[in-house]
């Protein structure tokens, strides 16, 4: 159901303009209007969903196709060399729109795009076994 | 099928070691040796396949949930706020290993980790409308 304070439902309905540059029944795609590269776009479940972690699993596994298929349009659309897919969930990682959003970011050699993850930070010594610990102990 | 030139699937195979934190009949997650943030995970499918954008869909179907399930864990275990899930297609984009993975990388309020897609270059006039023009064109 459609969230009536939700900037993406009003895009996927129309009440809010923007470049629809795909659709299907699980999704809809449209630019980012203000985009780290020309043609970089977000796919967005129709169904309001407010993140990744919090949706439905078969909603996921329905809607990597559509932005599998979007990423083809973008890149063939784009001549790009590559893409960056990514999904930001939560405000701590940068999400702005609380309706689920795939980017997809066409790349080319060269283009200069900082586009990465940032520094790396080495785990001290024995500190990667502890957290994969953690980590296969948790629910 | 395995490939004998693929880290990844010699991880997946026991035969390089890695700290595993998650396996199900489809992905195996583990953590990355070199990581942006403590915790950061990488969830590949069992089956070889290059990247995003050429594998089977109905593999990356499977996949996401084994990814949401992994983030979920990461979550948790390192007492997360949130957390970027990426997926680096092509050399263009960063991809290093060919073997499709998806970053899963937690994130804290103010942890300070330069995780982005950079700065933005917005649209002269009219050009938006072009770009989508050409992408709902694109095979």
């Amino acid at each position: 159901m459609a969230h009536d304070d939700c900037i993406f439902c009003k895009i996927i309905d129309g009440s809010i303009p923007s470049e629809k540059i795909y659709e299907d029944s699980d999704v809809v795609a449209f630019l980012d209007i203000n985009p780290t590269r020309p043609g970089h776009a977000l796919v967005v479940p129709r169904e309001h969903t407010k993140d990744f972690i919090s949706s439905d699993p078969a909603l996921l596994s329905r809607a990597i196709a559509g932005v599998q298929k979007v990423a083809g349009k973008v890149m063939s659309a784009m001549d790009a060399d590559g893409f960056v897919l990514a999904a930001l969930n939560g405000p701590a990682a940068g999400q702005e729109v609380f309706h689920l959003h795939f980017h997809v970011i066409p790349r080319k050699e060269g283009d200069g795009a900082l586009i990465g993850f940032g520094p790396k930070t080495p785990y001290k010594e024995g500190e990667i076994a502890e957290v994969a610990d953690k980590i296969r102990a948790a629910g």
